[in-house]
């Protein structure tokens, strides 16, 4: 009876601690706060509040695991699209760098406008045949692997001309955050971009732990062949299909095949994809915007933006399609990740 | 003294129960057969001494679990593609049925054909004319959700005119274990097919386990549109990207983004994508050739296939390409998966 009694008291006491053990660890999770570069307040709430909801198991918003599909705008979401997107930045680096090495390239007016610093020039070409010359230029002609080294060697080396870091270096903090936590909830998390699928697959993976299949983007037609050192992909300028407005639930559609239920956008590029994402949608859904307006800590804009990044149809649209508007002002401690 | 020994007993005696347990599954994991419906020899060997060598660490040919991403061809490689590929069996029925509601359909001389099962003049109009109309008819001018739908239906109630049994009763028993064997060891398994990616999601899920953004098929353009009841999404035929030949290696870059190495197939239409994963590969790779050399259980046909699966070039290309050959009758225990 007493070796009994001591058997069963043992097993009081291990149920006991288990039973501390898993309190501890449910308070530790409430405690630790998931989004630390974010100031308290009504985006910061939504966006807990909503990941908690369709992650919790018996909850009446719960969302099974393969349906947690959260997609991402880039340039002015993820990272800045100022003085111009990175990816031209790193287009009118390159064709400068190819027109040094071969003097006839300048024999294109818009190639010799671009070494000349001519904008007025470049932008006021018919049909942005200007951007167009610069973009084949520098995104056709070569196989995929050749413009993979490209594009890496250039984001080792380039330097943002405000911030003075590598362009990879300038991604928001708080975004990074929103990526790991919802990945933490077992989301997965798409890209959805206007920028080239190819540029932004360099580097996905390193900078937002997004693979490669995760990214979609715009996209030109790529041309197999099998040469003596082995089969490559040609890139083009055929079939350009561009991931942006009514693209972009298109683009969803095509690479992903599943409606999203968290949209992350920060313009009227974004416009359409947040609609695809929230509205009529038979699953919990979220749709946030990122509102640039930190002028002093990053840029100021929305109706006029300097290059990419008008705001104005979404913003109009946002309360009555109950979208939540984040200031990068008043809702983020920080803007950029730490060196 | 005597409590400690008895402590220290008992807990060699857990250990020893730990160690045998250890020992027996490690025993079972190795009797196991991954492969059960193949039978023994080249065929089934190669394939697993390819994945046991590249999913195990400390193995020279060891690959990361991100790298291991296999492709499978769809048609006459997880399931057949006679009399004729399982979507065109759809596509003549949908379109015998809409015929039947709406008399006016048959005023096309193509569909007026079909209804007649008149496949001489259909087969015999230019620029595949007659296939294009009916594709067109059941492929387009409908949304998404609407195609999915009659997909859905059409998979319940159609019936295979030779086995008489559900479309998706008649996948390949044998590969549905190498579907499974290659998850279970870490790889990304993949759809790369002729077929419409928009056909194949509807039940690729449920059928292979592969998810709808592993699916890479053809694919035309869809329009998004805002309608009162929700954002919908419209087939069109517009910019048709067929993913076949030369264009499996392109569409396996436009949505994968990263080279296979391990590529299953069963035609000429699959002889690119066979190259592209193999030749080259600065990674272990694997290319097998299902090859349909069983009349009696299934179809037999490679030069002249009645519908699709032309295999003349692959099979020629094969020895020195280092790729594995399976004859379905040689090598494969049982056709279909058990009902």
């Amino acid at each position: 009876m007493i070796s009994d009694f001591a058997a069963r008291r043992q097993t009081l006491w291990v149920q006991l601690i288990a039973f501390l053990l898993v309190l501890l660890s449910a308070g530790y999770a409430q405690a630790a706060d998931p989004l630390p570069s974010w100031n308290d307040g009504a985006a910061k709430s939504a966006i807990i509040d909503y990941v908690t909801k369709v992650a919790t198991p018996g909850s009446t918003a719960f969302v099974p695991v393969e349906e947690r599909i959260a997609v991402f705008d880039n340039d002015g979401t993820l990272w800045p699209e100022n003085p111009m997107p990175f990816q031209m930045a790193y287009a009118v680096d390159q064709a400068k760098q190819m027109a040094a090495k071969d003097p006839k390239l300048a024999e294109n007016p818009m190639i010799k406008a671009l070494i000349a610093d001519d904008w007025d020039t470049l932008m006021a070409a018919p049909h942005h045949q200007g951007i167009l010359d610069i973009v084949a230029l520098t995104h056709a002609g070569m196989t995929v692997d050749e413009f993979r080294q490209q594009v890496e060697d250039w984001m080792k080396t380039a330097r943002h001309p405000r911030f003075k870091v590598g362009y990879d270096q300038l991604t928001y903090q708080p975004m990074q955050e929103v990526l790991a936590y919802f990945r933490a909830n077992g989301f997965r998390t798409y890209i959805v971009s206007g920028g080239g699928a190819d540029f932004m697959r360099v580097w996905s993976q390193r900078v937002y732990g997004i693979p490669p299949a995760q990214v979609v983007g715009s996209t030109t037609k790529v041309v197999y062949e099998l040469r003596d050192s082995g089969p490559v992909l040609v890139k083009t300028m055929d079939n350009l299909v561009v991931d942006d407005k009514a693209g972009k639930p298109a683009g969803i559609h095509e690479f992903i095949g599943e409606r999203p239920i968290a949209v992350f956008g920060n313009s009227d590029g974004d416009k359409e994809m947040l609609e695809y994402g929230t509205i009529a949608n038979p699953l919990p859904s979220l749709g946030v915007i990122i509102h640039h307006t930190d002028g002093v800590r990053e840029y100021q804009y929305d109706v006029n933006p300097k290059s990419s990044g008008t705001l104005v149809e979404a913003l109009k649209e946002a309360p009555s399609r109950g979208w939540t508007v984040v200031s990068m002002k008043d809702d983020w401690k920080t803007i950029f990740a730490p060196k």
